[in-house]
C-alpha cells in the first residue's frame, strides 16, 4: 500500500491564528483552465503620470493638489470609509431600517468612526517595493510608524490597519504605488480573532504562539529539512509560507523577537524589515517575471490602552492571487466561500519555488 | 445636529450566522474608479459547443465521453479535490513536512476523503438558471436531492457542499451552466460555524435563528417598511438581502418553514424553490443587463448521524461580485482580507434596486 504523502493526498491544515481550516488538494493544479485570464502587469509605467491622482503636484479627483513631495507622502483619503465626526446611531434610526424587531440580537449594529489616509511610497509612479532602494522602503516603514503613533495618541482610535492593494487583480484603483491606513474606533474582526487566538495560546502555554511558530520553522530549516517553508531570513525578521497558507504563494513576515507593534522597531531592525520586504517581493516578481499582485497588511497591537496589546506580535500578511502564471490566478470562490478555503499546491512546494528565485529583481539583473 | 442615517453614515453590522462584523460605508461608492474593468458577460453562446467539455456527447479533457444526455446530468469530477480512497496520514509523514515540532498544536493536520461531482443543468450550453424553464430548474433541484441522498447513505461522508460558480469573474473554468458537489469526510469551516451559531441561538432562545430572522423580515415587509430587504417571496421561500450582507448584491434564499435539508422538500415546495431562484436570478440579470456572475451554495444539515442535523435550516447564499455596472465589480481585498469585509451600499439600497427590476428575463421581454 502506498504511503500518505502531503504532496499527493488531500488533507486539511488548521490555521491557529484564525481558528479555521484549509483544504489542500495538491493534485488539482493539473486540471485544464478555460477560465478567466488576467492581463499580466509587466507594463513600463512612466516615472511621472500627469493623469495620476497621486503623483507629486497633480490635482486629485476632489480638486485638491498634491504637494511637490520628494519622499514618502501621507495625506487624508478623499473617499474615507470612516469619518472622525458623525452623529451617534440612535434606536430610532435602527428601527427605521430594521423594523419592529430592531431590538433583537439579529439586527446588531455598531456605529464606527475613524480616519483614512493614503501613503504614497515615493514620488515615482513606476517603482513598487521590490524596485525601490532599501532606504526608500525604510522611509515607508518610518511613515507607517508615524501614522501609528499619531493615531495611538487619539483615544477614539482602537486599531490602525495598514494595507496595500497592489495590481489591478487586487482591486487597486490607482497604480501609483501606495498603501492605505484605515484607523477605526473598533478592533476589526480579523485582528480581533488573532488576538483571541494569541491570548488563548498564552493561557495554555505561557508563551507567544508566533514566537513558538517562528522557532519551530527556524529549527526545521536549521535541520536541513527540504520541506522547510522559509523564503527570506535575517537577524530580525523571517518571511515564510505559513503551514496553513490559503493563497497559492501566501506568506507572512514575522518579527523574530516579541515586538508588539511597528513603533517598537528601531534601527537596525527597520532596515532589516525593509530588506526582508524587498527579498520577498523580488522573489515574487521574479517567479512569473511580472509585477506580482497582492494584498498586504500589517497586524500588530491595538492602539491606546487595549488590555491585550502586549501579547500581540508584529507581523505582515501577503496574499497574492497568482497560481499558474502571470495571467492565471487562483479564485477563492464557490467552495471556498461556502465551505472552506482550498489550495492546489502545498505550502512547502510554494516556499521551495519562491526560494529558488534570485533575491534581486529581474529588471535589474544583467541578462 | 444632523441625525444618524444608515444610508449616509459608517457603521458595522453583525453577522450572527458567522459571528463576524461587516463595515458599511455607504458614501464610498462615489470614489473615482481607475481600476480593473471586467468583460461584461452578455455573450450569445451557441446551444451546443463542440469544444465544450460538458456538452452532451463531447469528449472531456480526460478522454472520457459525456452521455447524449437530455436533462440534468450528474457525473464524477475528473479533477476531484478529494478522493474516496487514499492512505491514512501517519505521524511519520507529518514529521517529514513539519519537522521535529510536528507534534505541536501549530502543525495540525486532518486527512480528508470524499467525492466530487459535476451537475450539468441541462444539455443547453447557453441557458443559465434565469433562462431555463421552471420545470428545468426543478429538475436541477431533484438532481441535488438525489446526490445528497446518495452521499447520506455513505457513513464516510459528513457534509455535502453543493455550489455554483457562474461567470469568468467568479473563477468558473467552463461556461456550460453547471453546479459542483464536493462531499467530504469532515464538516467544513463555514457550515461548521453556522451550525455552532444556530446551536447557541437555540440554547438561548429555544428557537431557530433563521426561523426568527425570516419572521422578522416578513413582518417588516408586511408593515410596509420602505427599507425592507425582501427580493422575492412565495408561500415556501423568501429571497432577501441579509441585514449583514457583505457582497454588494448578496442574497439568501431561506425556507419559510424549518426544513433541515433539501431532501425534506417535496412538491409543491420544489417548484416554489425553482420559482424563487428564477425570480431572484432574473432580477440579477436585469440589474445590469448581463449574465450576472455569482458564487452560489446550499447550506443544510450534515449527512449521516450528525448530532446537530435537526437544528439546521436549509438556505442558499448568493455572492455576486458586481457593484457599479456589468464591468465594475467589488474587490474584497486589502482591508477586507486583513481587517473585515467592507461594503459601499446598504443592504436596504441593494434590496430596493433588485426589487425594482422586472421578474422576467430581459432577453425574453418584448421591447
Ligand atoms: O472547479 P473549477 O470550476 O475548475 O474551479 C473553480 O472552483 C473551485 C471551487 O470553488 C475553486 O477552487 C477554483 O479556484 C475555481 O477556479
Ligand atoms: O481604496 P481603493 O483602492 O479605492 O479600493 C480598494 O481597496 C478597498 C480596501 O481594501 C476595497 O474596499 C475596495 O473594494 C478596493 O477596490
Amino acid at each position: 500500500e502506498p504511503e500518505f504523502s502531503f504532496a499527493d493526498h488531500s488533507h486539511r491544515r488548521f490555521n491557529p491564528l484564525t481558528d479555521s481550516w484549509v483544504l489542500c488538494s495538491p493534485h488539482r493544479a493539473k486540471r485544464p483552465w478555460l477560465g478567466q485570464v488576467e492581463e499580466a502587469d509587466d507594463s513600463l509605467r512612466p516615472e511621472h503620470d500627469p493623469a495620476c491622482f497621486l503623483c507629486p503636484g497633480n490635482e486629485r479627483a476632489t480638486g485638491q493638489r498634491n504637494d511637490q513631495y520628494t519622499s514618502t507622502y501621507v495625506f487624508p483619503n478623499d473617499y474615507a470609509a470612516v469619518h472622525a465626526e458623525q452623529p451617534d446611531c440612535t434606536s430610532d434610526a435602527l428601527a427605521r431600517v430594521a423594523g419592529a424587531h430592531a431590538s433583537s440580537e439579529l439586527f446588531c449594529v455598531d456605529s464606527v468612526r475613524g480616519r483614512c489616509s493614503v501613503v504614497c511610497f515615493s514620488p515615482r509612479h513606476d517603482l513598487s517595493i521590490p524596485e525601490l532602494s532599501t532606504s526608500g522602503v525604510a522611509q515607508i516603514i518610518r511613515a507607517w510608524q508615524q501614522v501609528y503613533a499619531d493615531h495611538s495618541a487619539d483615544p477614539a482610535i482602537a486599531y490602525v490597519q495598514v494595507f496595500e492593494n497592489k495590481g489591478a487583480a487586487m482591486g487597486c484603483s490607482n497604480p501609483h504605488p501606495h498603501a492605505q491606513v484605515w484607523a477605526l474606533s473598533a478592533v476589526p474582526t480579523e485582528p480581533a480573532s488573532e488576538i483571541r487566538a494569541l491570548a488563548a495560546y498564552r493561557q495554555r502555554h505561557a508563551a507567544c504562539m508566533l514566537c513558538a511558530y517562528v522557532e519551530a520553522e527556524l529549527a526545521s530549516a536549521a535541520a536541513g529539512d527540504q520541506s522547510n517553508r522559509i523564503v527570506a531570513l535575517n537577524e530580525s525578521f523571517v518571511a515564510l509560507v505559513p503551514f496553513w497558507a490559503t493563497w497559492p504563494f501566501e506568506t507572512m513576515i514575522v518579527a523574530r523577537s516579541h515586538v508588539a507593534s511597528i513603533t517598537d522597531l528601531q534601527e537596525p531592525h527597520i532596515t532589516r524589515l525593509a530588506e526582508t520586504m524587498q527579498t520577498l517581493t523580488c522573489r515574487y516578481d521574479n517567479l512569473f517575471r511580472c509585477s506580482f499582485p497582492y494584498s498586504m497588511g500589517l497586524h500588530q497591537a491595538p492602539t491606546a490602552t487595549h488590555p491585550d496589546a502586549a501579547l500581540c506580535h508584529f507581523h505582515m500578511h501577503f496574499y497574492p492571487p497568482l497560481l499558474r502564471s502571470a495571467t492565471v490566478r487562483k479564485f477563492l470562490v464557490g467552495f471556498e466561500m461556502m465551505a472552506e478555503p482550498q489550495r492546489d499546491l502545498t505550502a512547502e512546494q510554494a516556499a521551495s519555488r519562491l526560494r529558488a528565485q534570485p533575491s534581486t529583481h529581474h529588471k535589474h539583473s544583467p541578462s
